[in-house]
Formats: structure tokens, C-alpha cells, sequence
């Protein structure tokens, strides 16, 4: 885990706190400091947006705590979650894209906290730092990887299979060990896992209040707990194992 | 259009072949002369595989004639059509996305010639020509950009808005104009559709019929022919004019 920070000031973060994460591993401490003496930190409230779609990408970011929530809106207004990025992440990272603005809305799914540079060192560090090019194109890749999982889920999966695949990859990639299960550890809404399944609200509620019968999960309006992450698997289907 | 090249040793390509392509465009003839000098040239018959899914990424790809269709295949054996990809494109570029294996299988779609280098030579062309770095994020970027719209589509759309959506998107990539409208410049089966749409076959052939009569569409086995692409913007929706 990382520490929290809350109201760091740059110059006070300890070079620490990016020696362990990817684009950062292979850097010595002067480069870390000279990284990190460039970068902005901030604080976000649950619920407020980093950055909007279609933005002019000014800078890019690096997730130190929280969990950001990746969303486009449809020009009907419906909003879809595209994917949710865990600590230690780069995002918005348009320039690895050769965009010049944000091709989606990130919001803090929970108190988040940031350090952020302007694009224009994006080019400085790709060339001058070993391993964050390769590190920042492994990123694109996974996420690359996950919409095409998503697409699969949506084409050929039933909406039984997709919510229990979107339960069990929250899971994976946020869970933390509570005395029933597993919690996904960032609040989370029906609302929330319509928009990621494509489904309706209605359908969410009755899904979960089946498996909470059934012992599968036990949810609150804002928290989900797996208790059966194993039943999970099977619920998912074998596109769930890819 | 690019020059029919069907069996072409690549010392005899002309450097003009990439001087228009983007990857390209900014270097200097010697450049693509050894840039010529180290591909291979390769036709593929309509339907042959260039690489599958999960195979070593020893070689990446550049499309200088035909369409390739990139198809995933879920454990149960179904297959998505995750997109096409047209001439003057690279592909199969995993290393872009610090990948050794290829995330998907290319397919041609229709008779290809393609140009390939071998997977060691992707950081000497980063390195080495101007803008090539540049078009490579451009492409990925460009197909993140189609993914999340495919994401946005399965998940928002009806099946009729679906189709109608995927037909004006292989419009407006490959259609070209004859007596009636414009047809995509690739074979197309009804099949194909409903694995790029998430539908299936029968409800493929039931939207196609009915616009068909209502002078749409007019549709071979293998061929499609838009004849009002207006109507079909409107049945796509407004998710359809992204």
C-alpha cells in the first residue's frame, strides 16, 4: 500500500514514494527527485472529476491512492464505466496517444490523490528515463486488453455472466480481505454496475439481491462484499476464465 | 489507392510505396530505402490467417493493400470482430504495447499485401525516424478510440442501431461509390456482421431484408451496397454520430 498522503506538498514526498512503481523502478534517486521537484500533487473528493472528455490533455497523472473511474457519456447523456485504474497507475496519458485531449472523463471513484505533470515533460521523460516509455505502452496495452475483454463480454455474454465477470474483476484488481469476503474496496452503486454491464438498474438489483440470498455477496448501497468468489467464477461462465 | 503489388520482392518496391503513409511521410529516401531493404512482402489469399491470437509477436505489419479483420475467440469457440483495418496501416505492433504475444488473430479479409519486420527492429525505427513514434500512438490511439465506441455501442444500443452503426463505420472506412450507392470494399457475410455487433445471424438477416425492401441497403452473400446512407445514420442513432 502506498502512504497516505493527503496534503502533500511536492517537495516534502519522499523519493520513496515512486521507486516502487513501474515507470519509476528503474530510475536512480536523482532522477526521481528531478521527477518529482516537476510534479503537482493534489487531493480529490469522492465524486470530483480529474479531468473531462475532450479536455485539451494538459497534463498527465499518476495515481498514488484511491481508485479513479474512467466514463464516457453518450450524446443521449447515458453514462458508460470503461474501466476503473488502481493505485501506481499512469492515466491520462493522451500524448502516449498522440491525442491532444482526454478521451474520456476521469473521476475519483474515492478519495484520490494524484501527482501530475504538463504534457509538454511527457516527451523528456519517455526520453530521458529508462523504462518509463515501455512501462507507460504496457499500461496501453492492458487497457487495451481489458476493452477488448469488455467487448466480448457485451457481444457474447449474457447479462447474468457480465455483472458476476465485473464483480470478480473489481475484485481482483481492488479487493481486501474483510471477516465475510472480499470488498471491493472503493464504493460502488447499483447504478454503478449497470453503467458497467450494460444492463439496467433493475436488472443489477435483482441479480444481487439473488446472490445475497443465496450467499454469493452481501451489499450495502455503496459497498459490495463477495463471500463466495468461487460461485462468482462459475456465475461468470468460461469467457469469466480468459 | 496503393499499387497492386501481388508477388513482390521487396528490392524491387518503390521508396514511393511509403513516402505517403504516415508512418513514413517525415523521412528522407535513403531511410525508407533501408527501412524497404529489411521487410518482408507477403500476399495472403482472402481468408488466411496472418497471425493468431496468443502466437510470439516476432514480426509487426504494415497493410499496404486489402482489409485485415482482427477476431478474438471466446472459450466457448464464438468469435467478435473486434475491427477492420485498412491500407497504409500498421499492425500486429505489440511491441507498442510492451507485449510479446499478439492480443488478437489477423484475418484477411480480402486478398492482402502486407510488408512485416522482424519484432528487434521496433525500437532501432522509434529511435531512429522522426514521426514513426508518433503514428504508431496515433494508431493506437485511434483504435482505443473504436473500442470504446464498440463498448459504448453494445452498451447503450439497440440490435437495429447496432448494425445500422456498423455498417456506416465500414462505409465510411472502405466504401467506394458504384451505380447504386457505395459498397464496403471487402467481402462481407451476414455472419461477419452479427460477430462485429453482438447479434446474431437471424437477426442480421431479418434487419438486412427488411431494409433491402425499404431501399437501404442492397446485399449479396459476400457483398453489401449502402444505397441510402442517410437513412441509416438516422436508425443509428444518436450514439451513432460520435
Amino acid at each position: 500500500m502506498l502512504p497516505q498522503i493527503r496534503n502533500g506538498s511536492v517537495n516534502k514526498l519522499d523519493e520513496t514514494l515512486l521507486t516502487r512503481l513501474p515507470p519509476f523502478s528503474l530510475l536512480d534517486r536523482p532522477q526521481i527527485r528531478t521527477i518529482l521537484d516537476q510534479a503537482t500533487s493534489r487531493r480529490y473528493d469522492e465524486g470530483s472529476t480529474v479531468f473531462g472528455e475532450g479536455m485539451a490533455a494538459d497534463r498527465f497523472y499518476l495515481l498514488l491512492d484511491g481508485t479513479i473511474r474512467v466514463v464516457r457519456t453518450t450524446p443521449t447523456g447515458e453514462q458508460i464505466i470503461a474501466l476503473h485504474i488502481g493505485p501506481g497507475q499512469l492515466f491520462g496519458i493522451a500524448p502516449a496517444l498522440a491525442r491532444d485531449t482526454y478521451p474520456a472523463t476521469a473521476v475519483a471513484a474515492a478519495e484520490c490523490v494524484t501527482l501530475s505533470w504538463p504534457v509538454r515533460l511527457w516527451g523528456d521523460f519517455v526520453a530521458s528515463y529508462p523504462g518509463f516509455a515501455t512501462e507507460s505502452n504496457r499500461t496501453l496495452g492492458a487497457r487495451l486488453g481489458e476493452m477488448q475483454n469488455r467487448i466480448t463480454e457485451l457481444a457474447t455474454q449474457q447479462v447474468e455472466q457480465r455483472v458476476a465477470a465485473c464483480l470478480l474483476r473489481m475484485v481482483n484488481q481492488s479487493g481486501r480481505k474483510v471477516a465475510t469476503g472480499i470488498e471491493i474496496s472503493f464504493p460502488i452503486t447499483r447504478q454503478n454496475i449497470s453503467e458497467m454491464t450494460g444492463t439496467t438498474l433493475h436488472t443489477v438489483s435483482r441479480l444481487l439481491s439473488a446472490w445475497e440470498r443465496e450467499g454469493i455477496v452481501e451489499s450495502t448501497r455503496r459497498r459490495i462484499v463477495v463471500t463466495a468468489p468461487h460461485r462468482l467464477v462459475v456465475l461468470s461462465g468460461p469467457a469469466g476464465q480468459v
